[in-house]
């Protein structure tokens, strides 16, 4: 119950231990076609450039960037706790120009800020925000975003590595250009994959590039031959064959629930957790909060990490530190995926009841 | 028995299955120092910044050069194959200038050329050079080349990608300060992971740099906080836990056969594989051939993936094709730890006969 990674179902343990086979094995290739397609449906998209890339949430951030910014661009980007910042440091590595956007930590932005920011950068040719802060809570509206970036000639990057199978994630319909997610979270699969999405504006701008992305690893205009099996699927490097067996599973088990069902569970447990913290006494720091992510104030006087040491020493239960601005003073709790149970609620209440 | 994946043992597909521990978890940084200490010994090294990048081989590649290149810095690489070309293409991505050398593919280099290059190009700051040529097969000797280059105030990188745990690795011995392997060669793990290790030299080097790497996911400055215990175990990324457990399970396989054992065993295999190859007709390309990957001619007349397609479908054996300039011209055939057994050489053996 910690800000991730969540628990892994027994039926994905199962899967990722099944006999490697080779990256361009005719079964394997089958089978990263179907996790591609399911990748598709949790983000609701319809966009051919869709699959997982080789490493954690944070590859994902950078195969984007990489692959949408090179020296001489201009982008914005909105910081609300520790993920933005990193986009900001990413981004400034591709060697764009980076202008900052920033609002107290635990805020979420308003449509009028993201205004303001597109009519103060003209120039910019991406906006990259964060839907789900894992540092601090903090849920981003993103509707209408998409349209103010479009009409100002802008792509839309969206972080979604703590919403992704826990809130709605509407690629297409909220007109996002760019997405990463991680696997970790809320589809409760072990971290080793970042699944991201691409609109075929973005693969537009990553097709008039003037210099090579700065990342051989992560660069998509070789990796799109071996995903979408232009190019005869040519070899680009050595996929991690049992992690995709793993995330397959994952998001079979997310289709499965059902879309909708899942994230009124995600909603459901939330207000269950979040009716328990507040008769404790503890106070959610963001005003919007992530029903997967819950971050509130740790008591006066309390020593945090010593009532987390307890909590898993004699309670099994993981739960996580304030990260940033917030390290010693919040606790942040996770509901995803798998994890977001009755039972771990109402162990996690009594639990923390006893420690406090 | 294509050129990797290798075959995984039951052990490490059991070790890969545990549940998911946390990646602060106190369990867990136990389980991966252990896997740091047992890739520093297959390494045969005492370097301290020595752990497995959240990535496959090619990250370990990317690893090595963006921390050690920036823009301005000259580099030197010896290309003999696929591998030396993206090493090429990697460091140029990190805004160095590169002097290639290049010699026929399936050959190998002798000390007097590194000698040559480097009195050709006595700005560079690092020589980069395969030890083992996926692409062809070749094994390139490294003896001598680290005096040669530190002599001359250069860093020494090298790929191992596909002789670590199958080739004699001799890294402190062999003075060389920056190497990348992968998992699923003759460590016979999934792939997923890249262990590299750097040497307090090339430590050095990178504390001196005046830019950021230009990869913030593969940035050592910030991950050796996390790996090496310094500054309390810092959060970078999400690591990717399952790997690991499998990482370590497969360490442990290769330290209870012994080092010298794999190895020995690796050198018989490759000689009764040859002895056979040679008498069905076929031969090898390189000069100066692998143990873990054999490089031979397709006969005449024959076509290579028919056959390929055989194997796979009537043997369920798994062989590889040329890559680059050999492609349609060459078979890759594995030897890489867990697949390199009497069984499987004989099977392949009595199938390519007849296959042919």
């Amino acid at each position: 119950m910690g800000p991730g990674p969540s628990t892994v179902p027994a039926r994905i343990l199962q899967a990722i231990s099944a006999p490697t086979l080779g990256h361009l094995d005719p079964q394997y290739i089958e089978y990263m076609d179907e996790t591609c397609e399911m990748i598709r449906q949790v983000y609701r998209t319809q966009n051919a450039l869709t699959f997982p890339v080789s490493g954690t949430g944070m590859a994902g951030m950078e195969t984007i960037l990489v692959n949408l910014l090179e020296p001489g661009d201009e982008a914005i980007v909105m910081i609300n706790g520790v993920f933005g910042g990193r986009m900001k440091d990413n981004m400034e590595r591709c060697g764009a120009t980076v202008h900052a956007v920033e609002i107290p930590w635990g805020k979420s932005f308003s449509l009028d800020q993201f205004a303001e920011a597109v009519a103060a950068h003209p120039k910019a040719k991406m906006l990259g925000v964060v839907h789900a802060e894992t540092s601090t809570g903090a849920l981003q509206d993103l509707g209408g975003v998409g349209d103010l970036l479009h009409d100002a000639g802008m792509l839309f990057a969206v972080d979604a590595v703590t919403s992704l199978g826990g809130h709605d994630v509407r690629v297409d319909q909220w007109g996002i250009d760019a997405i990463y997610s991680g696997t970790q979270k809320c589809l409760s699969c072990p971290p080793g994959l970042s699944p991201v999405s691409f609109s075929d504006r973005a693969i537009e701008r990553m097709e008039a590039r003037s210099t090579k992305s700065r990342s051989w690893y992560l660069d998509v205009s070789m990796l799109k031959n071996y995903y979408t099996g232009g190019g005869g699927r040519a070899y680009h490097h050595t996929a991690p064959i049992n992690m995709v067996y793993a995330l397959r599973e994952a998001l079979a088990i997310v289709l499965e629930e059902g879309l909708d069902a899942r994230i009124a569970r995600h909603r459901e447990m939330h207000e269950l957790l979040r009716d328990g913290l507040q008769k404790l006494g503890l106070c959610y720091i963001p005003d919007h909060s992530l029903c997967t992510l819950n971050c509130v104030t740790v008591p006066e006087g309390v020593d945090e990490a010593a009532i987390r040491r307890r909590l898993l020493d004699e309670f099994d239960i993981e739960i996580g530190g304030g990260l940033g601005v917030f390290a010693g003073k919040a606790w942040r709790i996770g509901l995803m995926g798998e994890s977001a149970s009755q039972k771990n609620i109402l162990t996690l209440l009594a639990a923390l009841e006893a420690c406090l």
